[in-house]
């Protein structure tokens, strides 16, 4: 009999491609899938929640496949620790409803983005990007808050991204200090591609006070990228955690872990 | 005219083969002289603090060098920085007295480990010693704080380690928990080799109720190494801070920053 398993997966995205197969480079999807096959003694496709890019990480990846083998679920995280990467870890495993999508399913997703203030690189600090140049703390923490609430956010995407829908609901967009370390939240049913990267390049130039604010609201109402907005780097991203029903997407609304958190 | 500078240093201990410098293989004391010699255009002896074993991580190691050089020591960390592996950071250079010595001056070394219990890999957690069963705290904290104070710590140090003087004055050993991560402190003014890993690892003995806490006794008492006990991993430990007075000693003795640290 069919069963449908959702893994829970954290990552460390440092040594990999992203989460995507890609042929000729490690991605964290085809590691996962190549152990789950030498596991299960069958060959597995994983569904991932979303595509996470290259050296970007995760706390909690959703993901689902399906197998025809018996072995409980509950035995897979340990069996597959032996041997995925040291940089990937399956954290749980359960049974799914045979109709559960990790991607289509999702409620609510939550990124989180940490920056580090330090004129010195810390090589035992958090995963972070670091900016040795004073930041503007407050006007930061303003552009974060503007990002809440319905907006088209075609401003903030890829130039290669090409999902139809950029109408997004941005239920929650906070920014907090925890000392010389600012931590970004951003939690919206679905995220377009670079989105939290591409909104963080820009609140950092607030923040050093290379982007007027109305500037910056320039990017959202105009739908329109500034070319001398930089990605944020990739390191600083964290996939926090999925919902799968409003009841879970509003646990996820009112967690807010002290960081840093990875 | 001949300058001595102090440096404070935190590097990822987990690419090298530690402090040292050794032929052929990559030091941290190694990399570190190779960076100052390109800045400062001259061969460069550095003097450590100590010697971390490979792996064992540091947030506060301390060393000194001399040079003819008339370069601001304030200009070396971001000098090196572009020189350095990414895994090292001189995070503050200063002028030193021309007989400051980073090993002889010491007056109190702190090191802390990290144990954490998991049944899965976590590829985002603190830097730790993983462990996949239930550990008595209250026991490995009793076991902890009966290290304070004057022993001979014979029982607890390399074969290899030629120290002379084995009779050491803990003056501080404790154990706290933060959820499912124990963190160790250990400040004394000197450690035997492996000294920190072997109690650690008798420690933990005690935790799984593999050591009886009079076995744990005796190890110290009759100071013989148990052959069961081994030496904890080395990616658990992290040298935290170093004092050069007792003023900076009384400093670090107060001080318990909430963990994780490293």
């Amino acid at each position: 009999m069919k069963r449908r398993i959702k893994l829970l997966i954290e990552y460390d995205g440092k040594p990999f491609s992203g989460w995507q197969r890609q042929s000729g480079a490690g991605s964290i999807q085809g590691e996962i899938e190549r152990g789950l096959s030498e596991v299960l003694r069958h060959a597995v496709t994983l569904h991932g929640a979303g595509r996470t890019d290259a050296g970007v990480h995760a706390l909690g990846m959703t993901a689902h496949f399906d197998t025809p083998n018996p072995m409980p679920a509950a035995k897979l995280p340990r069996a597959l620790s032996a041997i995925l990467p040291d940089a990937i870890s399956v954290v749980e495993a359960e049974e799914a409803a045979p109709d559960f999508h990790a991607r289509r399913d999702a409620t609510l997703r939550w990124y989180r983005y940490q920056i580090e203030v330090a004129r010195e690189r810390r090589p035992l600090g958090p995963r972070s990007w670091r900016i040795p140049f004073e930041l503007d703390f407050e006007a930061m923490r303003e552009a974060v808050s503007r990002l809440e609430g319905d907006h088209d956010f075609s401003g903030f995407r890829s130039v290669k991204c090409s999902a139809e829908r950029t109408q997004l609901t941005m239920r929650e967009a906070r920014l907090e200090r925890q000392g010389r370390l600012f931590i970004a939240d951003f939690k919206c049913p679905s995220f377009l591609q670079r989105q939290v990267r591409l909104m963080i390049g820009s609140v950092v130039g607030v923040g050093l006070h290379r982007l007027a604010m109305a500037e910056f609201m320039d990017i959202l109402h105009l739908k329109r990228r500034r070319d001398t907005v930089k990605s944020a780097p990739a390191d600083g991203l964290c996939l926090m955690r999925i919902a799968y029903s409003e009841a879970e997407a509003e646990n996820l609304l009112t967690e807010h872990p002290p960081g840093p958190s990875f």
